[in-house]
């Protein structure tokens, strides 16, 4: 129980149901004497609205926040800042049909035998717009990194095995190109590709998956907590924990398996005064604290669950098979709408990180 | 600061530094009535002990496990369990030239820029001696959970990039086969010749990273606490934790990206009157909650960061360029030591997370 | 930074401003399957709002509950409880006056040394309508409870000085006696000359301060987890979190310190195949876990800090002596609405221990 | 479960029993770089350990600290430090007797039905033994605050129902003159006649209670966590944590519930261009936060439940009443050893917050 609390010091706290009133966010250990309005978390919040292309489902949300404790004269006063968005444009009735038949790729099965009783309507709890909160939270976390030089970017790096040439390494200009094209990739021609390539799933009543990479740069070195609490582990959990994802990477991850120690080691060079990484295979982080390079992560997002295509599945009710085709409004690929949601929770970790690193030395 | 504390009702805090007097562990809420004695933390410790084998560091340490608190008649007494292992055989001769130059691909750098001061000797804190209290620690969790008819075993799958074959589902048998050779295989000729592999590359004074895999069978449906402590999240926090890991896999992992989603989602069925599901894809886990399959991890393990090569790094003191060659007892690949390891995380997340369940119905 | 969280398993997190638009709590770790509704907790809220007699402010505020989230069908769901109370009354206008002259016994001047600024309206967080959230929580915490046979009362047993003659050991009796009148005392008697002396100081542009006890009676024997979240320090730290409260007594309290050992021991004896305490001095709990008799604590509250009388405070903006007389709406004694909130505070602590319990034995 | 860890940033755990092997403690998160060694712990330890006068029980501990990690070239590291003292001279035979027959004023009725079994040997982990760890770790914490101005100093101010007349609010002379009896009473003509009341009830086979006082000076303003870590809050846990503590006061305390408010409330006032107040009722501590003025904690400390005196207790295995006449080494008032350990416990709570602070704005 009590696992909707994230951080140390900057901890966050979501609630809500995808058909229910609302769901929302506290942020608290937010610094006081931060400037912070409405239109910092709405931005973001937008980046992750539903219904805006057909990259995404076509539920319609206009997802306007309300902040409503812990900011005075425009700046955060130290104490918590909470936040709510209205569900408004909520569709149970597909959801009826469903309510005994868990299913497939869902977490319906996995609630009804946790807790016994489940909110049927929507994926209740598992719904991806339990996000909503994690973005609002990692707006105000960005906020903050910025007012220290950091900067988070996350874009899609392939999609229905349709892999993106990532030549830049400017992230100002990755972004830029990512945020251009409904399926957030910066390689324009494969972004071409991946949204033809989701316009045939669809029509196959299907879907498709892919990988996030998520990168911050600024990050200065020293932070992260071992033996536990390093970096790499809290963006670990902090990235597994949004749903669909299936694998995370740090650095040149998976593939350092396949290397050699002489290939994979990041040399160190002076370079004008200063100490610096000749490669970044170890993505920042060594040992589990950042080092002041860019820490890179990468997500494998598994494809949509939800699908038109008949699946099997039982009925818990009667204990027998049975078949189901979900109806409704599903986005036919997820990696696109879960950039915000990723780039939000390095947010969070990278500040909560920020505040304990504070703690380090006398 | 404090990361040396983890989990929530099971809770384990290590100490200790490669080159100090011990390094040890306190298991705070392992419940009271277990039956427990010192073999059983013994034996898996002495599975992680180096000096084995050719696949491993010539270090010599017996690491006798001292259990000085919580137990009562040979059980727990629901107190804090506290175990002490003794450093013998550490040499810190050959870390005084290593002093002021970061070894590539080590926490030496990062721990220097954390802190402002470092133990260097033998890794200080970052070296993989630290892991012997996450093993003790695990070994009662594994107790806790045999309790309860989960068992966990873990294996390497890849070495080098030579992939095993796993054709057996039967974990006993696997575990049996894995534990037969020194690089932890059950494809026995896969285990040849990543071991001829792993002498070629200690040849040429570099190493060997791979893939491990750790299974947990038995484990009841219902353990995960969304959002955030989701049980992949946790797991996935806890297995990066441990040093040399850059990616953490649950079930089909990073292969989900490319499937659709009609392949990726497990069906479910009924088999004498049970639920079931016809695959595993989501290695037992959906929503964050486990389902009743067996859960399926995987990491990806870079390559020995000590390699007796020369390589590049810096001088911290003069900041210059320098050169160096790690000499000293290193495993040329981690892997097959990794394994105890991994497999003493998971247990642990697997006992806390059990506690925690009971919580979860009125 | 994060106070704003309390709780291991049933946990809670407040949040709002007395002058901001609404207060609020999270409950996260309410087990599934409890049955509650709006008006558990309207009653609750009921019993603390102000404007209600002229022992309180006069402050009216409906103070209608909101049920966001985490329930479904009349029944949590194990997943987070999200309530809001929205802010009706709040009159800032009395608080321009006091922006730069610390209100003496309030927290307006340690607020600005800790963050630098302040929502100096209506002492922002630190007013007493934060503990809205406070009750709301405690409201699910105890049906929680009753469902497993614990209740728990509170009542005034002194103010101004003046005792109350605590009879009855019955909690239903002194329960309904308390709630009959404003000061919320059950001796009857004591309770008129409270009133009395009430009057008296604010004529008098004074106030009182006084003494509450909370009484949980069914409580199992093993609740508690030495040795630092025993029973008591949590009831210690609940209490003491809540504003004006000044000391935290177990049982007997403060008149140990003057008692023989033979005295304070309670001895044991079996009565109708049942052991039991002869008396109650410890109040409940021994070595910080609970023996199964009832738990006793008292609480001293400071009286009411804002007074109209004048007083010496100091200008923050001129560095120079100020006077100010507070005018507003303020309780001239703080003890008979903190009871609501010293409940639901014994509450939230008794819910948490009540489940972490259940982690005690194998 | 997992009680035994205490503490945000600066956070300690601690284990062991009273007659098992050792009892010792890991302190997590102190600062790298404070100079430390072995004999700023065994001072603290020194001034704890039993058997040095006719004010405490004559079993006799060595008790020299082992420090196993953590620090290195005489400064801590950041990591983990491990300290440990090896139980000698435990005597187990007198506790055979009371192994089924619950000690009224003690811990071992509610140890029983907790965990349905104890190690009933001197009280397990209930004994007054397991505060070896809290002062190990408090005497780190009185290091780390020394270095930032902030003293903390303890003593009796009632013992047996005589009080001390505290005149001097000089801690330095107080401290010396506490130190300078075996009461540690700074009142030396008290002091004389507590001793003689302590000779006169240990002749009669019985003990006394006491009250002890904390005052921590050069506390800066800004420390605390409202609304639920508040500095009070936390204090009040930590120290009714103690074993033998009913009541915790804050400033004025208990008296405070006799007050006007226009007595309690401390003015503020200017001086050589410092604000200041003008009294200290509050204790240094307003809505949970620090002033500047000196922090003031009082304790209520039971008499001493182990008596020769004859009790009338149980037996749980027989289920028959039974009576006992503890024998054995006891202290005959708590309150003079109580007081290393409580200023050990406000050393923690403000090192923890002090470290904490750091993160409270911009």
């Amino acid at each position: 129980m009590s696992g909707n609390t994230f951080g140390t010091l900057f901890r966050i706290t979501t609630w809500g149901e995808s058909h229910g009133s609302a769901v929302g966010v506290v942020v608290d250990g937010c610094p006081a004497g931060l400037q912070l309005c409405g239109e910092d978390v709405q931005k973001e919040l937008d980046r992750r609205r539903p219904g805006q292309s057909r990259a995404s489902s076509s539920r319609q949300e206009a997802d306007r926040v309300e902040m409503l404790s812990g900011i005075f004269e425009g700046r955060t006063t130290g104490t918590p800042i909470s936040m709510l968005v209205w569900n408004k444009d909520a569709d149970s009735s597909a959801y009826d049909a469903l309510k005994d038949k868990p299913r497939p790729g869902h977490a319906d099965f996995a609630y009804q035998m946790k807790y016994g009783l489940r909110d049927h309507r929507g994926g209740g709890r598992a719904s991806a717009r339990e996000t909503v909160g994690r973005v609002a939270a990692g707006a105000i976390a960005k906020r903050l990194l910025i007012s220290e030089g950091i900067h988070i970017i996350g874009y899609v790096i392939e999609l229905g095995g349709i892999k993106a040439d990532i030549e830049s390494s400017d992230i100002s200009e990755l972004s830029v190109k990512a945020e251009s094209n409904p399926v957030r990739c910066p390689d324009l021609d494969a972004a071409k590709n991946m949204l033809q390539r989701l316009d045939e799933v669809r029509q196959e009543k299907d879907s498709l998956g892919g990988i996030v990479a998520v990168i911050a740069e600024g990050v200065p070195p020293g932070l992260g907590e071992p033996v536990f609490d390093k970096l790499d582990a809290d963006l670990a959990k902090a990235l597994m924990s949004i749903g669909a994802v299936k694998a995370v990477e740090i650095g040149i991850g998976l593939h350092s398996a396949k290397m050699l120690g002489s290939e994979m080691n990041d040399s160190l060079k002076i370079r004008e005064g200063e100490i610096e990484f000749e490669s970044n295979n170890a993505g920042g982080i060594l040992g589990g604290i950042s080092t002041g390079a860019p820490i890179v992560c990468k997500i494998a997002v598994k494809p949509t669950p939800s699908i038109a295509k008949r699946q099997r599945t039982v009925d818990i009710a009667s204990m027998k098979s049975a078949e189901i085709e979900i109806v409704g409004r599903h986005d036919p690929a997820i990696p696109p709408r879960i950039v915000p949601v990723a780039e939000a929770m390095v947010a969070v970790v990278l500040a909560d990180h920020l505040l304990r690193q504070r703690a380090a030395r006398l």
